[in-house]
């Protein structure tokens, strides 16, 4: 009987340690097929300094908790594996997958991520090691190739619909009111920025610039000026990889001198504040956007969770070098099936807003409303102590 | 019979629209004794300007939807009336009074708003008009005078807490880990950032930095340094208060020729950069702090509603120129009282932590977690529509 590792790598999302949660669950249905359910400490890291823990230690409250604990768990890292098997790490790796008796690697995380799951599954194909590595898909962003949308996403997306709606109609109070330029996450893809458009009239924000749109400095000045002078107060959301000419004359610089670009909505209230004379405020969602538990989607933690499971339950089938997908079947009533895809073609790939789903710089097309809108549905009952969210808090007993 | 008119001032609450809904629900008790009920118009500017609407003619859901909608929803002004009571506009408040043959006038705001309050009422009894002019407290801030604490402190501390809580999770489970500076709320006391000492330990930040102690520094660069070598991450809460020396060589200036500051956080990160050479991420929790429905707190918004009721109640019963403040009789259980306080004692006070509720730059004191526990307790059921909050809109009928 083999052993499981299971690793989450990359940025986290609300729903990360849902999948882990389904994963360990389904792995609990299999006693006679999976003996210990490890976790790696620090994504690839723990794998490749023999520093796993073992999971099956942990109390059930604790597992439970996972479903609303944000953050990564298992702890994370965003490093990258080398192209060449030659390379010392994968020994390492190896070692301690032979050492633990691993037979089944799940990893959980974004396009570089997927690379890390391809070059480890290949490896033990090439070296003939029977061991099954999964990808469990997942990005706040959304711009995972081939599936119609990434674990995280559809929390993200409300997390940003709810917050931006509030300070919209926070905004808008005022009868002598500012431009707020609302910075979303999302440097290559928009989805996520574009996701306001389902906000009714009242609260939508007056202008939406995502990256798949050309940013014109010129006429987003003229459309500031024109809606505050007939609104009193302007509403724009941008993602964060809105690509427009800034002065840098004032830019800091890091260590290796490269110029540390402020964010886009504090820049672009600079130059407001320059040419129209507006008062302004500048304001980034930050990290809220994947941690926040009170606005985790029931799909989403639903289609998590199943998708921990299904990880485990193909490799188990003897499944290997795959990553879940989703298809749509159908958006209302709301049907998906889920799918395996080789790795290989996922990773490293980015999936954008296709033109189709945009309209202009104030709306998104039908289609995109038809495509998110269903994905955001479902509210979570959340367990709250004394006013505050209980987190799950890992032992971590090392194996 | 007269009429009333109901006043948001000053900056939005999370449960300011509830202290209203109680106003409404209150007057509508009294059919004999309270004709119309009138909302003004961007706060005081509504009485200035006579533009007054009528909420009786609002919707039995809408009015129900106020528990839950951010900003002020009769929308609201930072005006600061003149000391002097020749001044003209004296004369339109009272012209538009008389007119609509208003009896009661409630106003909903912080310090400055109390100014207002207590001019009105001064106003009103030095003409001897039958006018009675009742404070409804409310100020993220919690720095009112005299009461035990304000309208809207409770929510916004509980979404900082929550907030902070998860982003100091997710901060943590990097290997390689920033120094996370997130700016609170609060010029000139520290109540909402403190507050994010009854974090568990797992999750409290590393330093708590609030106006009410003096800021070295030199110790906070020390500090920094030797948390991110111990622990791979630090993070920190700070008040937008909080005074550094800065170097404002760089920074922008207003029309008026002021120097602009950035944000606490984000210069804190530049000169940790300079001088550590530490990667940093600043975060402002910003508007939703005081907009974001999903923290309520169940005590905060019984009590908002409460107070908008006793409002009209003490009104009817001839009170004028009085806020309502709280007396706490215990912590544990919780149990307050309402009563009437004059409001020029408590206009343009502030309220500061007092130094035995505070331990040092880690941690509050004990008296300073007894005092706030009881508030932020208690979850309130939210309406969605498709994963969105219905946000109560108003139809705005002109008077």
């Amino acid at each position: 009987m083999k052993n499981m590792v299971y690793i989450q790598s990359g940025g986290p999302t609300s729903v990360i340690n849902t999948s882990l949660y389904g994963a360990i669950k389904e792995a609990q249905n299999h006693p006679d097929k999976i003996g210990h359910i490890f976790g790696s400490n620090h994504g690839i890291e723990g794998l490749i300094n023999d520093d796993l823990f073992d999971l099956g230690l942990e109390d059930e409250h604790t597992i439970e908790l996972l479903k609303q604990t944000p953050g990564s768990i298992l702890g994370t890292t965003r490093r990258k594996l080398p192209k060449d098997f030659h390379d010392p790490i994968y020994m390492k790796i190896i070692e301690n997958i032979k050492k633990h008796n691993i037979g089944y690697v799940f990893i959980n995380g974004g396009n570089d991520s997927m690379d890390t799951c391809n070059q480890i599954a290949k490896l033990c194909e090439e070296l003939a090691l029977d061991v099954k590595v999964i990808g469990v898909p997942k990005t706040i962003d959304n711009d995972l190739a081939i599936t119609d949308h990434s674990l995280g996403f559809p929390s993200a997306a409300k997390h940003v619909i709810n917050i931006v709606g509030q300070i919209a109609t926070d905004a808008r109070c005022f009868i002598h009111g500012k431009v707020h330029i609302i910075e979303i996450m999302g440097r290559n893809a928009g989805w996520l920025t574009a996701s306001v458009d389902l906000l009714p009239e009242a609260s939508r924000p007056d202008l939406i610039y995502i990256p798949e749109s050309i940013f014109n400095l010129k006429e987003f000045m003229e459309d500031v000026r024109v809606i505050h002078r007939k609104r009193g107060s302007v509403v724009v959301a941008i993602s964060e990889g809105v690509d427009f000419p800034r002065d840098v004359s004032n830019a800091r610089r890091d260590s290796f001198g490269h110029i540390q670009l402020e964010g886009g909505a504090a820049e672009l209230c600079r130059l407001i504040d320059e040419e129209l004379n507006l008062p302004t405020r500048s304001i980034e969602l930050s990290i809220p956007q994947r941690a926040d538990a009170a606005y985790i989607s029931k799909v989403d933690q639903d289609e998590a969770l199943a998708t921990g499971k299904l990880a485990v339950q193909s490799a188990l089938k003897g499944e290997t070098g795959k990553m879940i997908i989703f298809r749509r079947l159908s958006s209302s009533p709301y049907k998906i099936e889920m799918a395996l895809e080789d790795v290989g073609k996922i990773a490293n790939e980015v999936s954008m807003i296709p033109q189709e789903m945009i309209k202009d710089n104030t709306r998104m097309g039908d289609a995109y409303r038809k495509y998110l809108s269903p994905l955001i549905k479902g509210e979570i009952a959340l367990e709250f102590k004394d006013g505050i969210i209980v987190m799950a808090e890992l032992k971590k007993i090392k194996v």
